[in-house]
């Protein structure tokens, strides 16, 4: 088991990273102990992990209540997040229990945001059971359900108390849903660290055949290097929103198509097949570095073409994602590879051509 | 005019107290200039302060969207939040615009939760044109919607910005609401302040009366003594909870009748009666300073009688209230008047007594 810190003073937490960790009763003893635990997870998961995160839970000394939401992007709503709300209000959980949130981003975002304002705010603990979670969701404390209008747009930034990030879980994952947590792993080598995006063109097989020695290597990194950001910039006034990277993009695309028909993971892929586009034609990228984005994303086996909406609908789609300042859309381009930057003075045309080169 | 700040580090925030300062270009321009503001009121609101808060945001810098939500504890639910967020998103509001609560208490806890959720979380300063609104709501930063379940079931603390209290616009309140806003008046007196009961006994005709220099002093002391308590404790992990006083029996009124039927302060001013009558059967409150709690509620013309709707629901009703911690209720009581006491250790047949007595 290796064990990091997201420095973030006195919200700072651990993220343990290991094989069978969901079994240990010792992880959870710490933030558990003598309260009622709220196990939030889905159909999907369930009978994959929740009988022995309970029994771990208890042995810690936590009274356990499952609770089961919605499967896929759609349990994301009101409607989900007041059935969640409900169930707590039901069996009468006060301020001092806690959530654990067992399952993948959907799960996180749902149940760590429902954490952040059932009572004006409980502690959570994550559990990711899919790579994205893992090596995304799990870091920073963003919590959001989606609105009709865009994804994310009602949220909180709230820090979990810890994370326990078992790789064995991986072994049950769908391989998309696999190759959708590439994504985001890939990600943070392009917009931080050069030597990682060598490793990573090195060991994608790896990854892909799920080599455990592998993603325990890829979780890592990608949590520490995401660290790194959350804790110089943690409610994203400014550098964060370097993250999101490929994410503008990739937003569009899944409002575009509608939730849940595309992995966040794939519009990510895509849409960072389109940011290194721009990067391109903006000139703070040589299209050989643009050229090894695509082909590690190609190679990660994500979707290289985005779905043909229209440039103009992509536009819009974009006027309303969140990181619009002002109502100019900012971009986040690679400056090289393994560094990012933020522009929000583009030349709309680039743009256009950008997502059309994508789109065929 | 007046100025105090609550002490929360660098969520510090001004109060400004005084008549006529909703038209004061220079107390917004600091917050809005070159700001995209939001002015979330309801139809009762609106025609008596819109135009002239809108007037005056605009001399201050801002490009100001009028929103509407509905007049009423009715607006405070699932449905309220996503109408007033759907307003913000069809305007492309960015996480660099702001929300103002130009209101009573309502208004100013919806919007306050709106702001802090809204692409998780926008600032926000509070207009509050209730007595209520000024000397309650406005300092703490709670904010929160109700739920079927329970009031103020789902919320968020978030300060504001800074707090604009214009006195002149308590002219125009009705006397039901002026009564309910001096029951947090009073009550900030009997659990922190013996000298501002005795203000208060020689002066309540005159705040009834609307005189304006009583209710600039009653709102800057109620002010100062909760901004006190806040400070040292922000999120209510242990001694905030005495600004509760009266309100575990008032939310058992509030939600046994329907919420809307008894204004908030209504319901606290009956609360305070039991509370007072619990204290004194607890021993920790003289019958005397228990009469003088009752006579200063029945001068204040508030209601001393609970509705009947039988000691049982009350019980259940306040289980769960959520200052339950771990299943067991936590009353604030008078430790002597201005003085109060967090108790989890009552006998429940003083608690069932101290309903009856205020129930005929």
């Amino acid at each position: 088991m290796q064990t990091l810190s997201v420095a973030l003073g006195e919200r700072s937490y651990p993220i343990h990273i290991g094989a069978g960790l969901l079994d240990d009763a010792r992880l959870y003893a710490p933030h558990v102990k003598g309260r009622r635990v709220a196990v939030v997870t889905n159909p999907v998961v369930a009978p994959l992990h929740l009988a022995r995160v309970q029994r771990a839970l208890e042995e810690a000394g936590a009274r356990v209540l499952p609770v089961l939401v919605e499967d896929g992007e759609q349990a994301k709503g009101w409607a989900g997040l007041d059935r969640l709300i409900d169930a707590l209000l039901a069996a009468q959980f006060g301020r001092d229990s806690l959530i654990a949130a067992l399952g993948g981003g959907v799960v996180g975002d749902l149940a760590g945001f429902a954490a952040a304002v059932y009572q004006r705010g409980i502690p959570f603990i994550q559990l990711p059971t899919t790579l994205l979670a893992q090596v995304d969701s799990s870091v920073g404390g963003k919590t959001a359900i989606n609105h009709a209008r865009g994804k994310n747009m009602v949220g909180a930034f709230h820090q979990p108390l810890a994370v326990i990030a078992d790789v064995a879980s991986l072994d049950t994952l769908p391989a998309r849903e696999l190759r959708a947590g590439i994504a985001e792993v890939i990600k943070h080598g392009f917009i931080l660290d050069l030597q990682f995006v060598g490793w990573l063109e090195a060991n994608i097989d790896k990854l892909l055949a799920r080599e455990r020695a592998a993603l325990e290597y890829a979780v890592r990194r990608s949590c520490e290097l995401k660290a790194q950001v959350v804790a110089a910039d943690e409610r994203e006034s400014g550098q964060r929103a370097i993250l999101n990277f490929g994410h503008t993009f990739g937003h569009a695309i899944e409002a575009g198509v509608g939730y849940g028909e595309w992995l966040h993971g794939e519009a990510v892929g895509t849409g960072m097949v389109m940011a290194a586009e721009l990067s391109a034609r903006a000139g703070t990228l040589s299209r050989d570095d643009a050229a090894r984005v695509k082909r590690l994303v190609a190679r990660a086996g994500l979707p290289m073409q985005g779905p043909k909406l229209g440039v103009e609908r992509y536009l819009e789609l974009m006027q309303v994602d969140k990181k619009a300042a002002a109502g100019k859309v900012r971009f986040v381009l690679l400056d090289g590879l393994g560094k990012a930057t933020l522009r929000g003075d583009l030349d709309e045309k680039l743009v256009r051509e950008s997502i059309a080169a994508a789109v065929q």
